[in-house]
């Protein structure tokens, strides 16, 4: 059903994926694909009004109430915007999407990983990746990336950036978790390397992934 | 560790719920008593925003959206309203709670039951209602009351209040299967009836719990 192409960009705060999955955007536009940039929570009139209920710092979210909103964002992108895109031919890019669930209310919050499982496939009808680059690095350099960008943007740091190196810790082991379960699916890159060099590797890895689908 | 009394008002559009939930908060404050009235979706401030969502007839809500919505709202409202009412050994009154979710979600859109009885448990804490009083009555009856009362406050009806008869016809039949399968914790009460006779049947049931509860 789906002819089109869907990677995500995965990893810490900090890490990159913003930017590079904005300058792959334009790349593969610049060739003269069709290419759909979305995030997640976010993507969606409703899914950004659960972005703003969850990274809000002053919401006092219950650790349940979390993975139900980023769910209902899920569920609620896949149908509004990425089943279309991927039914039209079109080169999907999102920002975070499931194994950012896995990671953060997984791995981080220590929701059941057995559920969320079940509940991100539910989620996501079924709609998976054909590709995943988890941007990796330090959660000490991510952080202080993203605190630095918060001042400079003079706001408070989000509800994700004000939580605790330990939070990150497991955060950033979760993801690597899951790339050691799905090679096939997940490469990482390796983010602390210059801007430039990531995003050649980034490149590199989707024209990888075109070609082999002859696109 | 619940020292308080935790009673559910529930029934389709127009059954009478937030009236009656209502008149039976201002009744018990008036006996003296300490009484938290409050309602789903909403009763928080993140509770509300979703409210917002959840009914807004311009949203094109997906339903599997749709029920991870109203379990964050119910695991954010418990933690921080519910929970600590009953802890506090108030009489709680929630127009509308799990029941609904079960009838709108599951009987109405087709959702899985046995994982929404699963994900109504964590999303609740195990907080379940001492008494559920469910108002019951014809779905043409209730629609037209809350037609009425939209054209009479200038508004349009909200996403459920739009909804076809066949969709309200399968939440009641929802919500006659729970009393049916529950009948020690919720009573079924005619509202097809007065005002004023609902409202002594209400107290009354509620009277026969707080003497049984030796409150």
């Amino acid at each position: 059903m789906s002819r089109g192409v869907f990677i995500t960009i995965e990893g810490i705060e900090g890490s990159g994926k913003s930017t590079q999955a904005r300058l792959l955007a334009e790349a593969l536009r610049a060739e003269g694909r069709q290419v759909t940039l979305t995030r997640e929570p976010g993507g969606t009139r409703v899914g950004e009004a659960i972005r703003a209920l969850f990274l809000d710092p002053a919401t006092a979210l219950d650790p349940v109430a979390e993975v139900m909103l980023v769910l209902a964002d899920r569920a609620q992108h896949v149908r509004e915007k990425l089943a279309p895109a991927l039914a039209a031919g079109a080169v999907a890019i999102s920002d975070r999407y499931g194994d950012s669930t896995v990671a953060y209310q997984g791995y981080g919050r220590g929701f059941d990983l057995k559920l969320l499982g079940e509940l991100n496939r539910l989620a996501s009808s079924g709609i998976a990746p054909d590709l995943t680059i988890l941007l990796d690095c330090p959660v000490e350099t991510g952080l202080s990336r993203t605190r630095e960008r918060a001042k400079g943007a003079l706001r408070e740091p989000d509800r994700f950036e004000g939580e605790t190196l330990e939070f990150h810790r497991r955060v950033r082991e979760g993801f690597r978790m899951i790339a050691a379960a799905e090679p096939g699916r997940v490469t990482v890159v390796d983010s602390t390397a210059s801007l430039e060099s990531v995003q050649r590797e980034v490149r590199r890895l989707v024209e990888e992934l075109l070609s082999r689908r002859c696109l």
